[in-house]
């Protein structure tokens, strides 16, 4: 938990627009990651939440899944997302809960010495989704993303 | 001019993320709206635009181009996003410049005509582009809204 509230502060340092929804990171397990965000940063004209905070919320959530535990298997490289497919099923009027799950499993361990002896690409499949506090979905997002050797 | 400038004062005071993304609203015709951001609220851990920003300013630009031309015509109905494929295909490291494009052709008038005395839902197609300052594209939003009459 210590390791995810870490994590939390480095995306707080280097992407404004985290600090600026107020995403909290939760809880996180080889295959899925939990986090949380008030409405009242991500409110829209209609007093629901913005679909353009679900995407990036979504978006930060599924590449905090596999960042996190690539960075903890000391495979230091860039994932950048490379496209996704989005649903807004259900208007959102209170806080959001927010998941992110891997489509495939991956053995972290495997793929970090892979990606660090061969320095191959690899793609990552996640699906996250907006909850309201009903436990009802409101958004769906499957993400593809690209893990590759750093670039800076 | 003027009239996007309140438009986007609009948006500023309902929508917080906006603002944080200090989105400009540049110019807009009957099937194009234009706007610019800049980089650094955007930007992620490798110094270049985060993914979930150019999605959020993708999906606003879009749902801006319509909504403005409704309330110009006086249909004062909700718009929506209810779905979006995105492509994120080259990292961007300057300013961004945002472009939203209605994918077919819509009488405005007639529209808001229609959605005033029968009161239809209807869906509107926008696809929206980031560009980088060399004007090459860096992430692509096809993404469909729908029209509906006001819920609150």
């Amino acid at each position: 938990m210590s390791d995810l509230q870490s994590f939390q502060a480095f995306l707080y340092q280097n992407i404004p627009l985290v600090e600026n929804m107020q995403l909290k990171l939760q809880n996180i397990s080889e295959h899925q990651l939990s986090a949380a965000a008030p409405l009242s940063p991500n409110i829209n004209d209609k007093f629901t939440v913005f679909g353009g905070s679900s995407s990036a919320l979504m978006t930060i959530c599924g590449w905090s899944l596999i960042k996190y535990h690539l960075e903890a298997h000391e495979a230091h490289h860039d994932v950048v997302i490379h496209q996704a497919k989005t649903h807004w099923t259900k208007a959102q009027s209170d806080d959001l809960i927010i998941k992110a799950k891997l489509c495939n499993e991956h053995n972290w361990e495997e793929l970090a010495q892979k990606l660090n002896t061969r320095n191959r690409t690899t793609k990552i499949t996640v699906k996250c989704q907006v909850y309201n506090q009903n436990h009802e979905v409101c958004s769906t997002m499957t993400g593809d993303y690209v893990v590759l050797k750093q670039q800076h």
